[in-house]
């Protein structure tokens, strides 16, 4: 059998591929001198697949995709409060080379604005890091990301630089209000460097896979940046990365997304799948024409929307039974499955809650659960401290010792692996 | 045994009840004139249960939270589009009572500031309704969100409206720019009695949680409002309930909310739960104090941030077998469990892809599996029609017939109940 | 002989006329019915005289023009620094309806947009005035401008009060603010019949010449406003009269003006004439497009552009002899002429200083001084009190007594009518 | 005697001296380095005479106050159309540093913000020329209309340069926009050295009352700038000369200025003076602070305000006689005085309007005429020409040959000296 993943790749990128509007960058050379008939899709799974379709490894300049990855990078090295101090998190509803600065301060309103992006790659590094030592910083953070080493587009590096004048401006203005410490022209050199470095859609995949998988970048298996910094750069992405039309993103496409002026969109499914296309023909926003169209066809067909709830999962609980043994204790046989999240948990400590009177032994089965988040193991675990508390022996099967030890002092459940010492109970 | 939530519930109250810093809200007399000290949490799951600690049961008026719920309505009745012709969705980086409307057009940038809500509440009802008739039509959709009739507090509706001038202003703009086409003052008179229906933190619990459950009250089990709509409902309150503080809410807090000024915060997990607290005394940007800290505590504590994927679930494949039969005929045998969407069904088809060369037979057991999403639902769909093309029998267990009818012209596959048929083969 | 001024002004007229670009105010049901050919013109001197062309005696609409009046009366009834509190004098480059409020505090920028007439309005009367007196203080204020009495026109007043939203939306929201302190709606049905008072071209000439002439009417002679009040009037009406092309006006045409959506200009030059055009066909600033061409043709044939100085009046100083009479004495006669300011009356002290050593006697003949300013009067007394300082006998020619008396206890000058004491000295 | 203008000077500069509210430009090292109690002021006649006092001889660097210059300097090169098409007329309502570009062309709001004085700047000179030409050009306009060779302070100059980086801003905005095409750091430099041109308040003073003479150098006699420019750069001072408060320097001081961050400001009285203070404690609007005072107290004292028209000059008709002369013909003998201008020449044209009927000859005497403006002149002839159309003898007794030749194909009117030929008539 062959996946029909591809084959939904190949059909989509068919059916939006004949949009011909839209024109590529024309404010710096070398992109208005891009191939417009490009056109790639790739999809990676949090472990690592890539579907493709298309130009996908056709290499362009990743522009101002990187942004939300220089953003990482530098909460990573400072903290999200000292990166806080210098850019903010709100929506300018503005395009993106506006100055966008807050008022007094100067600081810019968000990272995913050119303002916002300057300061961060102007973050990265040691205070007293050269412009090359920091952009090499950025090289490898972004590489680390990809999976494999980027490499620059001197050409496209050049072009743009020449003719950088808006950046110049915003980074002068930056340094007015000292939100950047260091020379203005540097920062833009740097900066641009950064925009230069060239991926493909199956490195942008790869690079939103790393943010989908919590920071682990899939492939390689490294941990690039820690599960608290991706959320807030999702975060971000989500009501900041489209630009002037956030709200409208929000509603109809409805996961993060981050768009270039290359005609790369990179989009992120938390927990499932990166995302990438990529189309140099670009409509009013500066956004790649085929690659939203893509984005918003995928978010339909399949379901991508972060407000589009699954269906609720009522069957955590699989199996919930009351067994009597030989010398006519009685036990409580509960059998858990699925990811558990609070409602689940919940719903579990309901089953238990006033009706275990009588109940000897509580077994908690979790051998068939396939995740728990962090507030459903501290449910569960409250649950097996209160029965225990009742009077109740408690019996954990989790070989995976998933359930947070107990509070000290108090007995330790057994966690044991199988049923089979209640072979001989009878159901009641 | 008792369940831990109460106990949680009134843990963070005590944690959070401390804070006095705020005061009411000072413009409208009777909201100014309320206890500044009643504290009350609820949270409602999505079958209906409520858990709740402090002044739960204490009625204060809707105010703003009725927005969302307006513009649920409006979208029911005239369809999205026609609603987004008149009120956007982008963020306005501005407080409440701003006027945010886009220049030339008069068109409210989104339904949470008022300027939107006054145009949402206008588009509810005939074009000819009466003022009562409009709001009588409101009243009744937000009292089936609530499961409960919902009834107006004359003294707040008298008090607000006396000195309502802001909003007659902007109702007149709106007049002005033929965005509403009733009188002003009659708009703003339903809008004002619309913010004055009386609730509790149950029955803001209970609305919330019909926008988690996918629009059916858990209680009543009436579907109130379309699955679509609440998604769109969900995404303009993600980017745009909480005023001017949209990107940071997101980023520390990171579930869809409302605040009213009677000191009222609702919050909405998709899926799982709805939250409700309720606190007069507000900070600067009109939003609750002590509710906004136990929504970001319970935010923290609970992992409901929607940039907080659950741990990747793996273990979708459960169990995966070939058995070869008496007559040396293959079986293979995948059982699937827990929660499926796009990445859990791409697992599948991996699995299954290009290994089933000389199977004759495969078997898709899909009893154990919790929740299928669409496109999970079509990609198993699809994989069934690809094996049976591969000249291959498909047997699906799937008692709930949750996989689509395969298209016309196929063999149909055998939907059978249990495996009992295989209990003579053997495993290779 | 028949004076050329009004030739000039059928001539500007015929040349104007031919302009049938713009369109009557569209929003005004009664202004859009408006017969679009009307074409009037009236220059009102400072004594009185009014010279005019076209339809000069065709009632319009005061509108907008009513609001430098509105102004100065209320400055005269409460002074500047009250006023000053409530309603700014800063240009707002935007339309004439736009909020133009200052943040915060809601003061309206300035008096001659919608926000600030409004609150001149308000201001009118005293605070527990009916809307009807308040009415009625101001139409006897614009009548005593205009020399007669002023009536409203009612069809266009229910007409416009009947579409007055923005003007509502506004005054709520002034009222939001506390900048006004009545009903909202009293003061726009109010200000709307204020914006309704029926004048002609010539009214507005003889209003403008009011101005021109310091604040007393130039017919009835009344002296209706002060001067320094006058001089604040004119003040913002140069910088914000022409809404948003303040800084166009000001460099292409140059003396204070008002228009009105009806089609009225009203134009000052101080100490000159009044002007009034009247055209209803309107530009996209809603200017009056023949009344514009018509201030401009004017501003730049007559010189009316306040920048342009008059040729620098050299000859003051008219003669200055020295005599020698009988007994040898001398006496320096000096003569001046035209209208002396601080210019003309330095140039005096300069041919007086220093070079009056041997004079025993100096005679000032101001006989044939046109006009002295407050600050030429104080400087040329300061000389007669200098010179006789310094022990010189003073005699001043002064019929009309323009000099102030000098300080108490200086001998007092002889003021003498004509020369003829000197009759038997001879020229030095 | 002695002028009592200095002592004036003395007196007011010990008043206002007082005042040590203010600080000095603190953004810049070497003007934050200022002496704060350096106080000068001088006052420049069009005819060349300066009074000063205090410190009138102390350099400091022109800053700000040379951008009227560069304006006019910039209008003269390339005419005022092409001047206008890149920078505008209208006030900005913002600070001096300030972006103030117009949406989508990026034209600079102004000639006295920032972004207009550097696109100023870069206009003077050709196309091709260096930076050093370029300000060469500068420094030798602003000298002609300084009267002496002026200097730059290259400490400033490079103390400025180095933290120009809200003016490095600017200019590469501009250039972003093509509003200039230079390299943006050359213009920085540049327009850098011109702001760091020495002037003392006698230079000032000197440079204003250029402007204030209608464009020559009243101590050279040189004509730096033609009338229409001094016109234009005048009215754009009045409006947008004083930054965020134009409104209000209009209705309380009025007469066009322009400050500089060193201290100075600059101010002119058309047909009158030149005005020059420096004193580098600034406001919070960059002002001087005791410089704002000397000026609010000159206009005051001496009645500078533009929209304080002088008393108006009634007694333009000296005398007005009818003789008859020996062989019984009537001669009517008008003698005029004093500046006239448009009101007082039709005072005159009114006079005779319908009261020529019998008589054989009019005689109009100019000769005790200070100045005639250009439509005066234009009036006065019309009227000779009328009268001669009917049928009337005009002598005009105009030695200076003040009113215009009449049109081709008229008899021309005797032009005599004196009246002598009248001797022998007498008075009706």
């Amino acid at each position: 059998m062959r996946s029909p993943v591809p084959d939904y790749l190949h059909q989509i990128l068919d059916e939006c591929g004949g949009d011909n509007s839209g024109e590529t960058a024309d404010y710096i050379p070398e992109l208005a001198a891009a191939d417009p008939e490009v056109l790639g899709i790739c999809i990676s799974t949090v472990d690592g697949v890539r579907y493709e379709a298309g130009d996908a490894e056709t290499e362009v300049s990743i522009q101002s995709i990187s942004k939300p990855f220089a953003y990482a990078l530098a909460i990573a090295q400072h903290g999200l409060e000292h990166v806080l101090d210098r850019v903010g998190v709100e929506p300018s509803g503005e395009a993106f080379n506006e100055l966008s600065l807050e008022r007094d301060s100067g600081r810019p309103l968000n990272p995913m604005i050119n303002a916002g992006a300057l300061t961060t790659h102007a973050l990265i590094g040691d205070t007293g890091a050269s412009a090359d030592e920091r952009f090499e910083l950025v090289r490898q953070g972004m590489s680390a990301f990809a999976g494999r080493e980027l490499q620059v587009d001197e050409k496209v590096y050049d072009s743009e630089l020449r003719t950088a004048y808006r950046n110049e401006a915003i980074a002068n203005m930056l340094r007015s209000y000292d939100v950047i410490g260091q020379e203005p022209h540097d920062v833009v050199a740097g900066y641009t460097r950064q925009c230069s470095l060239l991926v493909t859609a199956r490195d942008l995949a790869a690079m939103a896979a790393t943010f989908a998988n919590g920071g682990v970048q899939p492939i390689t298996g490294e941990r690039v940046i820690e599960r608290d910094v991706v959320r807030q750069v999702l975060s971000v992405m989500m009501t900041c990365g489209m630009y002037d039309a956030a709200g409208d993103w929000m509603s109809t496409i409805g996961f993060p997304a981050k768009s270039g002026v290359s005609g790369g969109i990179l989009g992120v499914l938390p927990g499932q799948v990166g995302i990438a296309t990529v189309s140099p023909r670009l409509d009013a926003h500066g956004n790649s024409v085929r690659g939203v169209r893509l984005c918003s066809r995928m978010s339909r067909d399949m379901g991508m929307h972060i407000m589009e709830a699954p269906e609720p999962a009522r069957a955590v609980v699989r199996r919930d039974r009351t067994l009597r043994g030989p010398s006519g204790q009685l036990v409580r046989v509960v059998s858990l499955q699925g990811a558990i999240q609070f409602s689940g948990a919940e719903r579990v400590l309901r089953a238990l809650e006033g009706s275990l009177g009588d109940v000897d032994r509580l077994v908690l089965d979790l051998r068939r659960v396939a995740s728990l988040n962090n507030v459903a193991e501290r449910m569960l675990a409250e649950a097996v401290r209160r029965a225990q508390h009742d009077g109740i022996d408690v019996t954990v099967l989790d070989p995976e010792k998933r359930l947070p030890d107990p509070d000290e002092g108090q007995p330790v459940p057994e966690y044991s692996d199988d049923l089979s010492d209640f072979a001989d109970h009878e159901r009641v």
